[in-house]
């Protein structure tokens, strides 16, 4: 039996008596029936983190009072007899306990035993890696072009839409795709999400079964190894060198995977980039395996430098055999994360299925933003915004790594992997106590930082985090860096 | 071997030379390889709906051009070696065929098994169900509503959000609920959904494991039907008579069911309103097998007449025992259905699994939106706008109804659990030919009407169809039942 009893520290009430209360409340309204087993002591005092002597003395007291009888090795048992439920009381039942016997699916528990990580209150410097600078977001244009909707909008934008998308959102998304990725594909081919992390999990919900081997990288982004381990995969990691995922790897294990997740753009969270080559190898090995690519591209848009490398779904057609990658952008990144709008480009086979789980997870994504979103672009400004943040970002990535260089010296490294691109940038530093010191102390100064370890698998071998510089300026990244330093060196 | 040529009948080649061409090509670059047996003629020709000889002449011609060989009674085998698989060549692979040899997930494969409507093309008529009148959005306020929330716009708004929802939005909802259904929740009790539709695949996906049982309405809601039977769910029908769900028939085997999914407020499609008695006695049964009760209450704002019952949700409290309801509620229909906006209303021991769910299923709604509406409710804009709302459907309603009376007479009767509320009628008519020649004879007059058999598992006894009010002013509704009534009973 699965039995809660709500306990609150903050009462005058002492702990024993509270869990009396709740325990009898329960037995008298029947919900702990005549006969019924209490939990074992020790269960119960550990489901509620309180001591072993508190349960006895509640049980005791039940036991006195005639609620409850002893059996000596045996455990505790209701004696009391609830004259019937008494349902019809217009009186709220008491809510100290809640019986949670709850038929949770195996994904829900699965969900449930992986933990995701806290949020921390919110600091004097974030380097959260992954959000943009939110004081940038291009609010005027963009409220210029949602009015522009407004007045246009026939009420065929108020109605249920495609569950593929709004149809003008992916025709330019589509010729964006053209013009900056090389990626040539059809707007049916396109299906728009909420953001990556609902692209993911539709790809997981079609194409994993429990026991199914998904192929990630090691380390990864934990929010996709995350949804891919709820769905039941057996993870199979490829480690990543400065090139990113370590291609020659694969091998007969990895044959019978379903999927193969990848960043190729911008290794999450090392930040390698994957040559083409070893893109050209993937896809091949992806077409003897009959393996589906999932090609995350979550920040290839920002390149500070180099040229972009061709996107492995751009690669696709190019090699003969049915199309192997299905590829995945988002708009949190460019614009900003609580829009909610990203996108698959699918192989052509994939469409009707894909589409058919996007309409049972929710039906479309909202139209008006969709056609927002579809007036940006067309109107030049999309593009324009990226040229402009594409040149800030520079500059805070610049004056970020100088600023460790100048705060850290020799106690702190770009991962060999890392390049000039992204939103982020992870570092190894030396110091003379592990990861979680690290950010404790670093939260303490009011300086949020994100260890690495939750993207590997297995314990890393460096004491590693990812600094995010999207978020803040410059003055502000050196300030921060100096702050950390003084939190991490002294 | 699942094997596509991909055949175009608007092209001048033929059908023979495009599958010749589209079988030689795949066996030239290596992906039909030497020994491998062609698919049985009559199975490609099924799989391309094309004639048995269209495909022994592109056969033989491989033959003959000395590609596959021909062994009597055993089939067509390939006959030529690829030199190898020359992944390496620049030129674009053709696109003719998809070898689709995917490893989809039994979920996928359930989904796909289980047909959707198709919609039809645009008609004069639309008495398509569960639209509202998307003339009347209340668009200008709305942009207000925008406006200022943008104006405000701390760069918060931005940002990644809480996956349960916009607090502000969450606190609006708790407040109309209290307002207008009886129904007391903690915002926190609420998680911000893609509309119902999410609402119901996030708790099929937590609740459901294949082979587990869920008890539903029949006739019921097939969207809902399909959710849980794409989780693998076996279904329990209950009927429902005059007063919607028959709770006397809840018995041992639905005892065992994780969940009941219901309608109570308004059945769909019949339309039946729940007493008060049976609703205290769902409750029971639920508390007495552990069963979760799904309330759906999708249009319970439009009543027109009658005053609203409790929501299930609202008397669950006052039973003694752990809570049992769950409850979902839109603003598809109250507002529009592009917003794609609900929520669900949690006993207190989900909410964190079902906000873990919500995360994955996609982090969270998107924000501006769920700020507009949140400034749209408070406002106090949201109770005018279904006040006026109200009206209008009740006069709508009336015309609809008094149309049919007089263009059909005896020939149309509402179901007799019909009550005047939402923004549909379930009608049976007496007609000499069955539903589906119903159907397309009202389609071939531009009349679109859903017919009722999608919502019933077993054939229904009755020649059905729903027919919504909401999106047709009066005039067009009774000159739409007039047509209808031409289509019909001529």
């Amino acid at each position: 039996m699965d039995l809660f009893v709500a306990i609150d520290r903050t009462l005058e009430q002492s702990l024993r008596d509270q869990l009396y209360a709740g325990l009898r409340g329960a037995i008298l309204d029947g919900r702990l029936a005549h006969g019924a087993r209490l939990p074992a002591t020790r269960a119960l005092a550990k489901s509620h983190a309180i001591s072993r002597f508190t349960v006895d003395d509640a049980y005791s007291r039940l036991i006195a009072d005639g609620y409850a009888t002893g059996r000596h090795g045996s455990g505790t048992y209701v004696a009391y007899a609830a004259s019937e439920r008494t349902p019809a009381s217009d009186q709220p039942a008491p809510e100290s306990i809640i019986s949670a016997d709850r038929d949770w699916s195996n994904w829900g528990d699965r969900l449930t035993a992986l933990k995701s990580q806290p949020a921390p209150a919110s600091p004097t410097y974030s380097f959260k890696q992954g959000v943009p600078a939110l004081d940038h977001v291009p609010l005027a244009v963009w409220r210029r072009c949602q009015s522009k909707v407004g007045r246009s909008a026939a009420s065929g934008l108020f109605g249920y839409g495609p569950p593929s998308g709004f149809e003008p959102l992916r025709r330019s998304i589509s010729g964006y795709l053209a013009r900056s990725r090389m990626l040539r594909c059809d707007p049916e081919q396109i299906v728009i999400t909420s953001g990556t992390q609902e692209a993911i999990d539709l790809i997981a919900r079609l194409f994993v079964d429990p026991g199914d081997a998904v192929v990630i990288e090691e380390p990864s982004y934990p929010a996709a190894r995350r949804s891919f381990a709820a769905a039941g995969a057996e993870l199979l990691l490829i480690p990543v060198d400065a090139e990113g995922l370590r291609v020659e790897l694969l091998g007969r294990r990895e044959s019978r995977a379903t999927l193969i997740y990848v960043t190729p753009s911008h290794q999450f969270p090392t930040g390698g980039l994957l040559p083409l080559n070893r893109r050209r190898e993937l896809i091949e090995w992806a077409r003897e395996t009959g393996t589906l690519i999932v090609e995350d591209d979550y920040d290839s848009e920002f390149r500070y430098g180099q040229r972009p490398i061709e996107a492995l779904a751009a690669l696709d057609p190019t090699i003969p055999g049915p199309r192997s990658v299905i590829y995945i952008g988002t708009f949190s990144k460019v614009l900003f994360p609580a829009l909610r709008l990203g996108y698959i480009v699918l192989p052509p086979d994939l469409i009707d299925r894909v589409t058919a789980a996007k309409e049972t997870a929710g039906r479309h994504a909202p139209t008006g933003e969709q056609a927002t979103l579809a007036e940006f672009i067309d109107a030049g400004h999309f593009e324009r915004h990226l040229a402009r943040m594409r040149r800030m970002y520079a500059a805070r990535s610049t004056a970020m790594l100088a600023a460790i260089d100048r705060w850290f010296g020799n106690r702190a490294q770009r991962h060999p992997a890392a390049t000039t691109a992204g939103l982020h940038t992870l570092f190894r530093f030396e110091l003379p106590y592990g990861e979680m010191d690290m950010v404790s102390r670093a939260a303490e100064a009011g300086i949020l930082i994100e260890p690495a370890s939750p993207c590997y698998a297995a314990p890393p071998a460096f004491t590693e985090a990812l600094l995010g510089y999207g978020a803040m300026n410059e003055e502000q990244l050196v300030q921060g860096v100096q702050a950390l330093a003084r939190a991490l060196l002294s």
